[in-house]
């Protein structure tokens, strides 16, 4: 199934920056649909680097990043449900973004776009989800920043969300994390092309951009995934160059992906989606997490993976904890996988089963036959 | 005790890549007197961004970098060992590397230095200890790289090496640790100020270094000494910025970090170093570990860190696995502590105890009173 990309445009969205953005556009996909009474709408939210092309076939021939979660019988199976994704607010995909039309200047905004957060990017959503006329959604869902997505869903609009399912996440970013997105942002603003996020007119700031992507990738992965897949292999070479080319296959693949990322990625959105993710805190505020969650009305199924060193089993388990200390009603699964944070994308067979039957009761109990 | 640099002058180094290096300077210091028959020398190896000054002050006031590990009544007993540390081959605070002078040229080396290895920075030590008539180490040690040379040490001369304490390191590179290095080179490399590494006479390229450097940083620190030494506190400030200055006291950090690096390291140094660390394989050519470590003689001290996850404690037990699998005397360790991979040059309780008798023992059997 080839699909199509939709565009819903807005009047303006206030920001927790206390800026208001004018003239917006989400650009989203849908899968399956929509049941008359519209209620068995899935919310998809993509992490750091995805977009709406969550599931399906593009034009160009490419599936979607959670394509082996999403279809006919898959875990969120389009016989019966209506899944859709959003590309996130300041995103290069579609949706408003820093590299957008500022409507004030018939320019790109660069460096004149606003910090946003995780509540703009939901607020954003939300009137999406308004537009398409749905009033409850059956479920919210996403790994990494998607899970930050979720989780800002279950609380801010509590009577819209059936269930939430956070998957590979937190609750609030650690040092850790924000040190290494700190890492990928400065990496850019090294680039002597970045020109303080003015760029668009000129050569992007692409080697940085590359250096940041390479250290995500690294990230993603797992000490034991590297190990199996790439070891100390040589790359087309019997023997070490003794020189600065490539030597290692491992070598090799982070040039690749981070060049490749370069073509598909604006340098911007990555500064503005990072900053954005480093201030999620839904404790922040409030006296603890359990506190922040309270007003959550979802059921929950927390996701985690045992070699995700990125968003450790750990702080899922600070979230479960934190729910079941309020009586939420929580199920929460470690899966085991050797694959790192990449788990939640490409380790799907336990979480199918597990996403499957989560919300065949969540449905079951909201939509009685 | 304020301590000298050393130099002693070399004519010419064999390289493992087939080149040979002229007219080679070894900078080195040195701490305690050398017993007059020369049994009591302990040979102290440095990690990647380290340097000769292990210990005492320095006539800037800085105290070396184990300096909590070496001293009269340490672990490392000044009083009752000499102990010494050489800079690197390859480095940039003494020792021959491609800021030298080339003296084919009379120009610094830049691009034109060699690849060199762990194995060649032995050699140059070799020759270090034979020119101060020391004919058996009492004992090799460092963390890190510096375990990687103490591990090729007890190899490659193992009838000079009493005793071998390789601390929070490993027997070869891993997928990971090779994509850490390659990150931090790719960061200089695409510094437009990198020249091809022919940049002494101009600016440095400062701005990839220093992102080398923070990438560094958060490698050698745990998400948990991270999050006890920054957790989310903002710095200077009681809100966000909605901007892209410094929010994050770990942000602040890491910057101050990468910047003060420029100042004290050379980029090319970084380079070269970095790939002989991800060369180090002493499994290269045998059929395995325990084949590779047959030949040396040495008692071993293997100590290993539990939140370190760039040294990861397992690749400690594949060193002490093959050991034990031929029979040498080799002694176990893991420590726990919270500060990641610098647990070795920070926590030093525990660690002080165990090399102290460790030391003592080998000394009475080696020096019968």
């Amino acid at each position: 199934m080839i699909v199509e990309p939709q565009f819903e445009k807005f009047d303006s969205l206030a920001l927790d920056g206390g800026e208001t953005l004018r003239d917006l556009t989400v650009a989203y996909e849908s899968y399956g649909k929509l049941d008359a009474d519209k209620r068995n709408a899935i919310l998809i939210l993509h992490a750091f680097s995805g977009d709406a092309h969550a599931a399906g076939i593009d034009h160009d021939g490419k599936p979607g990043w959670w394509a082996n979660m999403i279809g006919p019988g898959k875990a969120f199976d389009t016989e019966r449900y209506f899944v859709f994704c959003a590309n996130v607010l300041g995103g290069c995909r579609g949706t408003t973004g820093p590299a957008s039309t500022n409507p004030e200047t018939g320019k790109p905004y660069g460096s004149s776009f606003p910090v946003i957060t995780i509540g703009d990017m939901v607020r954003l959503q939300k009137m999406l989800v308004d537009r398409l006329g749905i009033r409850k959604l059956l479920a919210v869902t996403g790994g990494s920043m998607g899970g930050f997505q979720a989780l800002q869903w279950a609380v801010d609009y509590p009577g819209m969300v059936e269930a939430c399912i956070p998957v590979a996440t937190t609750a609030r970013h650690s040092a850790q994390q924000i040190a290494f997105n700190e890492v990928g942002r400065q990496a850019i603003v090294a680039d002597p092309n970045f020109h303080g996020g003015d760029f668009y007119d000129k050569e992007p700031p692409a080697r940085g951009l590359a250096v940041a992507r390479m250290v995500g990738h690294i990230t993603y992965m797992s000490d034991e995934s590297m190990r199996e897949k790439f070891g100390r292999r040589l790359r087309d070479k019997a023997n070490f160059g003794f020189d600065f080319d490539i030597d290692f296959e491992v070598e090799s693949y982070l040039r690749y992906r981070g060049s490749q990322f370069v073509g598909r990625f604006d340098a911007n959105s990555y500064l503005y989606i990072t900053k954005a993710m480093d201030y999620f805190d839904l404790t922040a505020g409030k006296t603890s997490l359990a506190a922040a969650l309270e007003p959550a009305q979802s059921k929950f199924l927390v996701i985690s993976f045992t070699s995700d060193w990125l968003y450790p089993s750990y702080q899922s388990q600070e979230i479960v904890n934190a729910l079941r200390s309020r009586n939420h009603d929580v199920t929460y699964v470690e899966l085991s996988s050797n694959y790192g944070h990449d788990a939640f994308l490409v380790d799907v067979g336990e979480q199918t089963e597990i996403v499957r039957s989560f919300l065949a009761r969540c449905y079951r109990e909201a939509v009685p036959a």
